[in-house]
């Protein structure tokens, strides 16, 4: 049984097993390191070549070393032992150095892994609505799942505030960008389509695979969309990696599409990809 | 003795000392919480009353609540008697939650309190050039210092590849902001401008006593600038809370004049304000 709040499986210092995070670890310093939430099923994670891959991307993008391939896989499979069917969290973090922005060369990276329960079976109903809060444009951050997450903190408090579900959030350019913890598909015209993650955002994984995978009515793309197109959508899909894609199905006061076209095939193509998400 | 690396005082959560940092902390996870790093002298920190109004600025934007006060306090004078003229470093983190961005409400905060040595005397020469990269623009966390510093990091490894002593920073929008780890005071056509920090930086210490106190030739103000004011830029002053104000004396290819109009006074202004800072 996983505890409801998580539960911690290790921390690793280099190949050094830690009783607990070092106080002066950079990723509790600055935010200086990746994560990724993974969801597991029957002991293993079929999408783990997908975050392992942004992983590594984030990783070559700050500079943080590769960590230990012997030791990851040990990791991971204690992780699953102990939560075969349920979300398995990774934080590798630039690690340890002397005070002060700049890092220290050659300092071992830091793991931490940890494990919770699978997340609760959807509602039906799922309000969303664009947030006040923008996202500030950053390229050299933008697409990876680094550990400065205020702003999405700062939107989930916007979110509970007003009684959502999920909040929409735009960049400071006034491109709609994400939600909150998801990525967007916007049904406008008669096409699905979804911004670009160059300027802020994260780079999802089931965004990635229905890019490559899906083939709805009317074809998906990457556009970059103003947020003023919100008032033209007639469905959005949110998807992230824990929960697949769920419909929103209210946008402020507006009632969306349920059941837009392509929900059906989109999650025929998630469930083929992650036995996780086959419908029970 | 302190080591050069620094060295942890202590970790608490809500009243009580932990070992170490709890694996779960928010301050880890997603960088959400706030620190000040401290300049002490002969046992005090004489601007505590500066970094404590900069804490409470961010604690109340980010909705983390105050420590307890009598801890902050015992915390506090255990760092000045290990460290009474190095620097003190206090992280305040919204502390530890349930999994995903939502904090859960009424947890205690964390604190982790270290100190290190004084910095070194500063070097004569100091060169500066504007980095590539630039400041997302976030209003909702511009001004305070927060735990979100990505942007710093990738800053200071470009400041070292370029074999800088320190890098000028503009926001997404092309507005000069800061150093990476110092606020700017640019001397352009006989008066001393200061950026604003509302789109992105943090709100100095030694900036704000500047703004305050000091009355250079031509007066001092806060005012927008374009980053193509440098090329027209006659001096450059640095400013931060370990090493008070520097005057950087190249920019780029181009000398700087290295005792600008006002140096002097604005330096008596500091050594007034924190006795660290008077001149040997």
């Amino acid at each position: 049984m996983v505890a409801d709040r998580g539960r911690l499986i290790g921390v690793w210092r280099g190949a050094a097993r830690m009783a607990a995070p070092d106080p002066a670890d950079r990723g509790l310093a600055y935010g200086d390191g990746l994560f990724e939430t993974m969801r597991a099923h029957a002991g293993r994670l079929p999408w783990w070549p997908r975050h392992r891959a942004r992983l590594a991307l984030g990783a070559a993008r700050l500079g943080i070393a590769w960590p230990d391939e012997g030791l990851l896989e040990v990791a991971l499979a204690e992780a699953l032992a102990e939560a075969p069917d349920g979300v398995v969290k990774l934080v590798l973090s630039r690690g340890v150095s002397a005070r002060g922005y700049a890092p220290e060369p050659g300092q071992p990276v830091s793991l931490l892994l940890s494990v919770a329960p699978a997340p609760a079976p959807t509602v039906a109903a799922l309000k969303v609505d664009r947030l006040e809060l923008r996202l500030g444009v950053q390229p050299a951050l933008a697409g990876i799942k680094h550990l400065n997450r205020l702003e999405q903190v700062l939107g989930a408090i916007e979110v509970g505030q007003r009684g959502l579900d999920e909040g929409l959030m735009a960049d400071s350019e006034g491109r709609l960008t994400c939600g909150v913890r998801s990525n967007l598909l916007v049904r406008l015209d008669g096409r699905w389509l979804t911004p670009p993650l160059e300027h802020a955002g994260v780079a999802g994984t089931v965004r990635a695979l229905l890019l490559a995978s899906w083939s709805p009515p009317g074809g998906v793309q990457v556009a970059e969309l103003p947020l003023a197109v919100l008032a033209r959508a007639d469905a959005l899909l949110l998807s992230n990696a824990l929960r697949g894609i769920l419909p929103a199905t209210r946008l402020g006061e507006r009632l969306l599409d349920p059941c837009p076209p392509g929900l059906d095939t989109a999650r025929a193509v998630l469930a083929a990809s992650h036995p996780a998400f086959c419908e029970p």
